[in-house]
């Protein structure tokens, strides 16, 4: 996807401050531009976005970062749509984002459907964006962050981070977020099966959604189910306890309770402190992971490097030299250059 | 561990061609020694562990590795101890080494009990050797991988590498083996439960333990069940088709049958070259995992990076600054150093 949108950037390239500029203005184009720089894999792009989060990074603003998360056929859209518009009445402005790293490979992508959330897309105070191609989690994971940055400086005050709940996005999105729901349907089995057991330690809330219709008790059975199940971890050092409530987002049913929950939590580890030192840890584990990324580049991208790397792996196969000698020969000519 | 078993080196440091010569003539003491310097962190014994490996990978043998896994409870020790001695009855030299990154926290070390395997410990045809301490997976595999050269040089002509059926510890085990077999055991509830798909995946053979008494009907249930459930899986690369074979590691029965299992599987992947591309591949992602591990530890002990990562890390997680500036800052420094 990137690799069609960039495209479209003739040169000369965007300018830094006009970028800026235009996001603190809410321009939907250029705040959309920004985004694609973003996804961009040419290094004159990440340049200039990079210098666009910089700046946009010393806007403080207040906002909410919620991850969802759930199987497909769990309802995932619907309730993205019906939470957001609930939002937007009360005045919040919502920026809905996807980290799906199997959108680039497969037609399956959860946002690659136009016709979703329709009537969210529409709406002047939602802003939704699909999962950027990526070849991997980290990739697509460290470009959501950058979004997530100039999303909040353009005044969006709630961001919604959608993943698929079959991979390990979930954690990366877990990283990235205040608060986690994890998205479930009663009624579909053996309710707790097939539930990796990270993503429901994980999970701040699990909503059972479609908890409608000839579905009722069904969905009460797995709210009790669920409520057991979540007393067998461990308490969360914030001292959250994770809630369990029956919602069908179709029949905008449970939708304004899970808000309050959501508001409460909010209220609370912010007055501990936790929401704080939540966002600091994310800060730092954010550093870690581009520190890793762009030491990893800059040793693969190496002239020297690329050069004695796959003659070196060639020795090693045939077993003529040590991994050891070939890797510190290698590391001798990366330090030299 | 390491560390204590490393204080018995006073200076002067053991010889590179003194180790190499005890190795060569499988001078238990010497060959004991120079895997006790694989296994320690310092820097100084690790230059000469990998002075040693060098010329050990000089020396060309043929050998098998096996890679044997179970959960607790599954009878390892017992099969191990049995069929290694079935082993070096056959005139085979055996070696005996464990991956276990759990050991070093927990007082479970699977080899931890020194009454495990006494009859095998005793023969004078095997090496048993616990897992070395380390604080990462990766390291421990490394130092493994290690003590494979040496042990082969040394004239061990079949390696077992066991591992506990609960981590990740299975992968890395199977990135170092010829054949790896899964343990199970009969009669525990649903046999299939709590399998990781994984681990069922990667295993050339099931083989059922404690088949014998009462347990007899219930092994033969597990069979079809196991068989049914490889059958799930697309076939594997080297044509070998997965076996299920029942056996009673305390009784002495089925251990010949899994033996000629394996001989039969390493003649075939000899002759079809899946055996030796198996090894280059091996030897592959050894060099790419060596390398990441000394590339990361030259960085970190980059005194420039020491001292201003944590100044950052600290400006990045009160949003002074942001994690892009700061990782580029940092990276400037590595790299002018």
């Amino acid at each position: 996807m990137s690799s069609d949108n960039t495209e479209r950037f003739k040169k000369p390239l965007p300018k830094v401050n006009d970028l800026v500029h235009g996001i603190l203005t809410n321009d939907l184009t250029i705040l959309s531009k920004a985004i694609t720089l973003i996804e961009s894999t040419k290094p004159e792009h990440q340049k200039i976005a990079n210098a666009v989060i910089e700046k946009c990074l010393g806007k403080k603003t207040e906002t909410l970062r919620i991850g969802i998360t759930g199987v497909p056929g769990v309802g995932k859209s619907t309730f993205i749509e019906r939470f957001g518009k609930m939002l937007t009445k009360k005045g919040k402005k919502v920026a809905v984002l996807t980290v799906d790293p199997t959108s680039s490979k497969s037609k399956g992508s959860i946002l690659g459907d136009k016709t979703r959330m329709q009537e969210l897309i529409s709406d002047p105070n939602a802003f939704i964006r699909p999962s950027p191609s990526g070849d991997s989690l980290g990739g697509v994971a460290r470009k959501t962050r950058e979004s997530i940055v100039l999303l909040e400086t353009a005044g969006y005050n709630v961001i919604i981070i959608e993943t698929v709940g079959v991979g390990q996005s979930e954690t990366a999105v877990h990283d990235m977020v205040d608060f986690f729901l994890l998205l479930k349907l009663a009624g579909a089995g053996d309710e707790l099966q097939g539930i990796k057991r990270g993503i429901m330690e994980m999970a701040d809330a699990i909503a059972i959604n479609k908890a409608d219709g000839d579905n009722i008790k069904q969905a009460k059975q797995a709210e009790t189910e669920f409520k057991r199940a979540l007393h067998l971890f461990p308490p969360k050092d914030n001292g959250w306890v994770p809630q369990v409530i029956r919602c069908s987002a179709i029949k905008n049913r449970g939708l304004e309770i899970i808000w309050a929950m959501m508001e409460n939590h909010f209220a609370q580890t912010k007055s501990s402190g936790h929401f704080n030192d939540n966002r600091r840890q994310q800060n730092k584990s954010w550093l870690l992971q581009y520190m890793e990324h762009i030491l990893k580049m800059d040793f693969t991208k190496n002239s020297k490097v690329s050069k004695l790397l796959p003659v070196l792996t060639n020795e090693v196969m045939d077993g003529k030299i040590s991994p050891f000698r070939a890797a510190e020969d290698i590391m001798l000519a990366y330090k030299s250059s």
